[in-house]
C-alpha cells in the first residue's frame, strides 16, 4: 500500500531534483552568476533533500512524516528564490518545486493520519 | 543533450532503488531472515549508490562514467546475491539492478568517448 | 563563527555514524538477528540522517535548524530501540545517540535564535 | 580489524568535507565568482563523494576499495582545481584533498589485498 501512497511523491521529487540540479549547473555556466548565488546554493539544497525523501519513500522510512514535511519547507524556499529571477532554466525550477512540496505536504499529512 | 543522454538511465536508477529498499525493508519482515542477511546487506547498498549515481547524472558531474561503472559494479553483485533466494521481492530486484547495471555501463562508455 | 558553533555537533554526529553503522553490521552477524530487525532499520535510519546533518552543518545550509531537529528526532528514537538489547554494540550507540541528539538540540536552538 | 583500518581515512574524509564545503560557500560569496565557477563545482563534487565515502567505511561496505578509489580521484581533481586559485580557503582545499586522497588510495589498496 505504502509504495502506491507514495510513488507520485517519489516522482515529483526526481522531477524537482532534475530541475533543480539542472538550474544548478546552468546557473553555474551564466554571466550574471553574481547575482544568482543565493539561487545556486538554495538549488542544490533542495536537490539533496530530494534525493533523501526520495530514498527515505523507497525504504519506507519510519521518519517519512518529518522528512516530507522537511523537504516541502525546503522546496518552497527554492521556488520562492527561483522566482526572483528570469532565466528559464529557474522559472522551470519553480512549477518542479511547488508540485514537489505540494506531494510532500499530502505524503506527511496521511502518513501522520495513519500511524 | 546530456539530459536526454543520461535520462534513461537515471529512471533505471530509480526502478533499482525501489526495488532494492522494498526487498530491503521486506526482508527484514522474513521468518526466514538468517538467511537473507547478506541480501539485506546488498540491497541496502545498492539502493544508496543508485541514488548518489542519479544526482550525478541530473547534476552532469564531471565524474559521472566513474560513478555509473561504479553503480554498475554494484548492481551486478546484488543481483548476483539476490539470485540465491526465491522471494518475490528478492527476484524482482534482478531485473531492475541488470537493467540499471546495464543503462550505467552505456552511459559510462559514452560520456568517456564524448569527453 | 558558524564552523566553531557546529565543531562538536559534526564531531557528535560523525561518533554516532560510526555506533550506529557497527552496530548495523554487527546486528546482521547475530544468531539472534530475528530478534534485531527493527534495531537494524533504525540505526541505519540513524546513521543516514547523521550523514546529512553533517554535510549540511560543513555547507552551513541555510535549513541547519530544522535538519538538525530531525537529526535529534531520529537519534532519540534510535537510542530507545538500541535500548531494549543486550548486545554490546546496541548498547555502545545509546551514549552516542543521545550525545548527538543533545548537541543537535543545541544547534537547531542557537541557529533560530541567531536567525 | 576494520574499525581501526578505516579511522584515519574517515577522519581525513571529514577534514577534506569541512574544508571542501566551508570553501564552496566562502567562493558563493566571493566578489570573483566568476572565476570560481568550477571551482564552487568540484568542491562541491568533492565533500558528496567524501560523505559518500566516510558512510561506506563506517558500515564496512564490501565496495570500500572501489569507493575510497573513485573518492581519490575526486580529492586530486579538486585539489588541482582549487591550487588554481590564490582565495586562503580554496589553498585550505588543497592539502585536505590531498591528504584524503593519500589515505583512500591506503585504504582501498590494503582492502583489496586483505579480500
Amino acid at each position: 500500500m505504502t509504495r502506491i501512497l507514495y510513488q507520485d511523491c517519489i516522482d515529483a521529487c526526481l522531477k524537482c531534483m532534475e530541475a533543480c540540479n539542472y538550474s544548478y549547473v546552468s546557473n553555474l555556466k551564466e554571466y550574471e552568476l553574481a547575482r544568482l548565488r543565493d539561487c545556486v546554493l538554495l538549488e542544490r539544497e533542495c536537490a539533496d533533500i530530494c534525493g533523501f525523501a526520495m530514498e527515505a519513500m523507497t525504504r519506507q522510512s519510519p521518519f517519512v512524516a518529518d522528512i516530507c514535511r522537511l523537504c516541502a519547507d525546503i522546496c518552497e524556499a527554492t521556488a520562492e528564490e527561483c522566482s526572483r529571477h528570469e532565466q528559464t532554466h529557474c522559472l522551470d525550477c519553480i512549477e518542479s518545486c511547488r508540485r514537489c512540496a505540494e506531494l510532500c505536504r499530502e505524503v506527511s499529512s496521511l502518513v501522520t493520519v495513519l500511524a
